[in-house]
This record gives C-alpha cells, sequence and structure tokens, in this order.
C-alpha cells in the first residue's frame, strides 16, 4: 500500500467539500440538493465512478467550479469519492443538505484553507484515508480571545 | 503501525456497506432500522465488540448473508466496526435509515464492487483509516456520456 | 508523509467523541447543541482552529472536561477536528444531536475505551486518518452469548 | 367557514399518506424519494397546485394508486395538500424519507384504516384541519394485552 | 361533526407532548427513542390503536406518568394519535428523537402550559384538529423585553 | 368553540411558513438556523409566547419583514405558534433547517399564496386548526401539462 498526499488545487478561499458516496446517481442528487439550499448558491461537483466505463461524472451551474471539481477528482481517483466546489454560499449552509442524498456515506472535511487529500494506492485502486485540512493549531485560546470569538460570530451575524 | 489491506471475500455484486459505531446495542437497532426500510430486504450484519467478551456481534434475516458478515467483520477486526451485506435491496435504500441510527458514528463505504478495507494495526488494536472501493476512473464523461448517465437513471426508474 | 498514534489521555471508562467539522462556529453550535440534549449532560469539547490565529478553541459546562478535551486536542493537533468528553451521559445520547450540527463534516469514533487517533503529519499540517477503539474482537458470539446480550440491554431499559 | 368530513375512497386495508406540502417540484421529489426507498414499493401520488393553472399533479409507478391518488385529491381540494398509496410496502418504511423532502411542511395520517379528512371551506379554498383515522379505543391495554403487542412484533420480525 | 375541547388533565408545569402516528411499534418504538435521550429521563406515553382491539397502549418508565399519559389518551380518543410526559427533562430535549421514529406523522404540541385538545367527532370516529397551547398573547416584547429574553437564555445555560 | 379565518396580511407573491413550537428559545434558534441556510436570505419571523409575560417575540435580518410577522403573529394570537416571511430565498431552500430546530413540533403551510389560517378561540385561548394555502384546483393534469410541468422545473433549474 502506497501512501500520497494529493494537494487540492484551488484558489485560495474558495470553499470545498470531500465526501464518499456510490452509485452515478450521487451526481444529480448532489445538483439538486444544493440547487435547494438557496437562489444564490453557485457550485461545481464531481464523482468518481468506480464501475462499469469508470468515469469522472460532473455537473453544477459555474463552469469554473464544474471544470475545478472534475480536474480535482482526477487527482483524488479514489472510487466513489465526490468533491465540491462553492461559490455565493458556504460548506455550513450545505452540508445537512448534503448529508441527506442517500448515497452519500460520509464527509470528509468542508473548508477554505489549503487542503490535502491522503490516499492510499494498492493493485486494487486508491481510497481516501484522511485529509489535512490546514495548519496545526498554534496555542489554545485565552478568555480574551474567547471573547474575540463571539464578538466574531455576532459582528458577521451568525449567532445572536 | 502497520497498514493492512483486507479484501471484502464476497460474491461479486453483493452490495456490503461498512461503518463505525459504538455500543453493543447497534446490532438490534441496526437489524430494526434495515427491517424498517421495507418488508423485501435480506440482509446480515456484524459488529466488532470492542470491551468486555469482545466477541464480534452478529444479526440479520438472511443466514446466509448473517454468516458472511460475521466472517468479514473477523477479518476487518476493528474495534466497534460493523458491516452490513444486503439483498433485495440496495444501499441508497437504507444510507439514511442506518445513519439515524442513535450509536452509529459514520460510514466508510456502500458499494457493490470489490472492496478493501485498509486497516492500522497497533499494539491496542485495530482501526479502519480508509477503504478502497473498485478501481480508479479512466476518464472524464462527454456530453454524450453524460446523456447515457441520465437516460440510465431514467430507464430503470430512479429519475424523472 | 508520518504516521503516528495519538493515544487520548483519559480516565478508564470516560466517554470521548471525535469528529471534523469546520469554522469556529462549531465551538458554540456543539456546546448549545449539547445542552439541548437534556438538563444533567456535563461536557468539555475543544476544536482546532485551522486558519486565523489557529487556536485551539473550548467551551463546555464542566471545567475538568473542557480542560482534558483541550489537551487532547493539542495532542491531536489535526486541522478542523474536534473532541467532546461527557459525564451523566453517553454518547448514544448526543450523537444524533452532533451529526445535525451545520458545521460537522463526520464523527470518527465514540467510546469509553482506550483509544487511539491515528494521524498523518505532512509539511502542510496534520490529519486524522482513523482510530483505535478499544482492542480486536477475540471471537463471535454463541447462541447463548446472544441471549446474554439481549438480556443486558433489556435489564438496563435501552430496549423492551 | 364551513365544516364537512371528506371519506378517502380506498379498499380495506391498502396504506394512505396525507400530508401538505408546497411547490410542484413536490410531485418528482416525492416520486424519487418513493422510488429511493427500495425496488419493490409500487404506489400513486398526487397534489392539489394552488395558483398558476391549480391541477391536480399526478405521479407513480402503479397506474391504479395514481388514478386512486388523483380522484381522492380532487375529493379533498385543498390547497398544497398531498396524498400517497401505497402496496408491497408500509407508511413506516417511508415515512422519514417523505419527511426529508424539502417541500413537505408536514403529515396528516399514514393508516390503513377507513380515514375522513376534515376540510373547512371560505371563500378563499379549502384547507385540512384533521383526520379521523379510524374508530376510537374501545379500553385500555392489560398486562396480557401487552404481551400479545410484543409477541405480535416479535412474530412479524419488526422487533428482536 | 361535533367539535369538542378535551382539557388536558395534568399537574401545572408538567411538561407533555401530543402527536399523531401509526401502528402499534409506535409504542416501543418511542419508548426506546425517550430512554436514548439519556440516562435521567423520567416519561410515560399512550398511543390509541385504531384498529383490531383498539386499546390504549402505553409505556414508560415512570407508573404515574405512564397513568396519566393512558388517561389522557382516553380522554382524547382519536385513532392514532400519542400523548407522552416528561419528568427530569424538556420537549426541547426529545422532539428531534420523537421525530425520527419511523412511525410517527407529526407532532401537535409541546407544552408545560394549560392544554386543550381540539376533536372532531365524527361517525367514523375522532381527529385532532389542533391544540390550544395556553393563552393568547398580551402584547410584543420591546427592545428591554428583548434583552431581557437573551439573559434568561444565557444564565440558565441555552445559549452562549 | 368559535372557528375564524385570520387572512395573512401579506404583499401578494412573499412566502410566509407557519408552524407551532413551544419554549421563546425558538427565536434565536429559528434566527440561526435561517441565518444559517445561505449569505442571502433576509427574513422577519414571530413567535407567541404562551406563559409568563405573553409576549409576540420577534427576530431577524429585515426591518419589514420582522414588523409583518410580528403584526401577522398578533392576528393570529395562538399560544406557541410561530410565523416566518422570507426574501432572497424559498421556503423549499428553509424547511429542513427549521425542521431541525429542537423546539419546533410541526409547519402547518410553506406558501406565497394568499392564505387564511384557521383559528378555534376557546376560553383557554387560540389554536391554529389548520389553512387554507390558496384556492382549490380547478382540474387534472393532462399529459401535456405533464411536460410543461418538467420542463419548468427543468428551466428553473431546480431540476435535471
Amino acid at each position: 500500500m502506497e501512501l500520497t498526499a494529493v494537494r487540492i488545487d484551488k484558489p485560495d478561499e474558495l470553499d470545498v467539500i470531500i465526501g464518499q458516496s456510490h452509485f452515478i446517481k450521487t451526481v444529480e442528487d448532489l445538483h439538486e440538493a444544493l440547487v435547494g439550499t438557496g437562489p444564490h448558491l453557485k457550485f461545481g461537483l464531481a464523482f468518481c465512478e468506480a464501475s462499469g466505463p469508470r468515469l469522472v461524472r460532473h455537473s453544477g451551474n459555474d463552469d469554473e467550479l464544474v471544470a475545478l471539481a472534475t480536474e480535482n477528482a482526477q487527482s483524488i481517483g479514489a472510487g466513489h469519492s465526490f468533491i465540491v466546489f462553492l461559490r455565493e454560499g458556504y460548506p455550513v449552509n450545505v452540508l445537512n443538505a448534503i448529508r441527506r442524498v442517500p448515497e452519500v456515506c460520509g464527509i470528509f472535511c468542508a473548508t477554505a484553507n489549503p487542503v490535502e487529500v491522503l490516499i492510499a494506492g494498492t493493485e486494487l485502486g486508491r481510497g481516501i484515508v484522511g485529509v489535512v485540512d490546514g495548519p496545526a493549531p498554534l496555542g489554545v485560546e485565552s478568555a480574551e480571545d474567547q471573547l474575540d470569538r463571539k464578538r466574531l460570530l455576532r459582528a458577521i451575524g451568525y449567532k445572536l
């Protein structure tokens, strides 16, 4: 078994979601689930079909994001994995909708950070074993950091 | 830490679901959740208890599938992992029911492909680090492949 | 890529939940989700922020459990990972509430066993690739073991 | 406001589900949600569109059940209500899938009993105010009735 | 059709939940869902079976609350309705668990207020058409009332 | 018991959602759930507190919509009912997020139609017994209407 780290190739600050699913119906179901979260979201998604023609299947409502998803899915190359890029919306807006898609097994990460997908390669194929989602923490938050965190979430309107 | 790939031993095209849970109540709750998805589903499941007597616990409504689940759970041998085999139904029919089981942490894969479970062994025990769910993709779908995909899902009645 | 096993440092039989999320709003949302499961639960949680100040963020309603979560999150050090310790309640009581938190990607494990978190380190940072959740199984349950399992779940009131 | 009771016209023992939704996308989404619960389910559904052309919209995979749903939706005639008839499957198998459909507001009843839908008529239109789902209870279960209930659920395989 | 208001007979401040379900499996599934929300919850529940022997079915882990649920279910007498009384826990702790029970159609109310269940009686039987959940509002909250509300939720620990 | 129909006072085509909840925490939780569905949604909400000071509690991120919700909640005046108005988003985008709020019992309707809320008044208070959500249907869709429906959903991007 060979372990490699595949760096997701994306502009800084662009949000990406990576998960595991099954069945090509994933492509239409993820598309419809994402469209259903709101009228402004732009997204592209790709899915690694792992039987029959074994194609990277793709969909979305933004050509650039679809192309980006397709290229990164090819780099990952793990059977039944999927990848989604988002604009005009954030992962927090869509994770529960993605989770309800009946083909989805799980979600590895959702992030705007630089991210590496850790891949195990065997004779059979490739599998995602984890992600490095940004760098390691530098310290522990103090009482003042805690106030800053709470203020920030209130300033941007997420919490009351 | 030693990494090994355990090949799931199953007939071609038989669907398998592999996940992580906790607590032996998983066995009855998964059984009842699966029975509750419909009157025709046949299944067998097994769960690796990781404390006390540490037995591979099993249940189901089809003896052959229960035996298959038990054998494969033994090969995996990872604490609190579970495995389910299905007939007369597909993973897409049951993943949301499995996800709602209050002991279930996550689902690694759901597939009819050949599948390897990637295992890390330490002095403490064994843990699933990922799955290879079928072979890697061969290319990117074209506009025509896309139409074929949509036609197929409509021909088998899943999409309208 | 370097693989290491980080042993969770906790008292025997204390329940721990480890997962992957994103965005510092996780800290307040997990706190509120856990408080919302019942008036008796005691918990501490920590989350590895992976951008900006990159602090281990923490919250809870029990100082000792918050300190334990913070220390173990530092040992794990994987971007966007979180850890929760519970008293006066069990993972089975809270996993569905945690799963509904809109920032949560997935849950690696929930357990009172000794547990190792398997970490991959790269130049970018650290990522969780799996867990060893207690020791491997010793055998397969017999018909009598099965009766014991059912009796136990009924004796403690979980099943009827 | 005029109150009337509309008797659902259906064969004895046929299962019906009645709910409130919005938007004509309901028709396709309910169809796909029901197909997704398993390969054997037969169903027909109808939805009372309440703007534009205001048609009883219908779908399903069994013509007889679709016709039955359409006729009963016309009798109900309440804006944005829907009705589903099932064969080869039971409401318990599909209610959570129906609830996840993003247009569905709520479910009034799911039953094989004789059922009356209670309708309020105003100048604006008609609204469902409740259902009479079978006759009133005759007594309270005794300890022996309780054992019979538990035995029945175990004999038919729903509980362990 | 005759409309009546049935007053729920309960001690002041005791929490009650009233809903619509189907199938006697509701009784065990509600019991197990409620037990699964935490180790301290005390509850009693009753369900109006609407076919066959048509008994008020009941369960719980507190005899007094079971008796109270049974008596009130008899007063309601609406086919497939259920009622739950809680102690050592609040509706906010259990509504999502109740909603996930696959037999549950909907929930009419959850409240510690005085409550009336509005019943329509026909020749067929009785149906719940609504609830009066406490008295009508007296005014609109001012900015100062709003601060009080926020302070209260933070003082009792529900919000941060 | 007196039955009346309260017409929701709103601009044509503005979307409204009406439901039943409990506990003043509803106000903050609905606000945060709605904010969490996407960065563009504008909304106002109000909730009829039914104990203590019994105020119409309100929140939102658009003053006009908050005022509209408050006025309509006063007209409804039913204990523990809530009402939400939306702009820059549709009910289909938010119903599952509202349903997950742990205080929410159920949702009566979601609609841009003219809508009447059917209210029962007793000595105790007021309760919602149903809604008239737009006018009754005029006919049954033909095969051609069906094609039009499918074309429309694809033209606006909701279905593929």
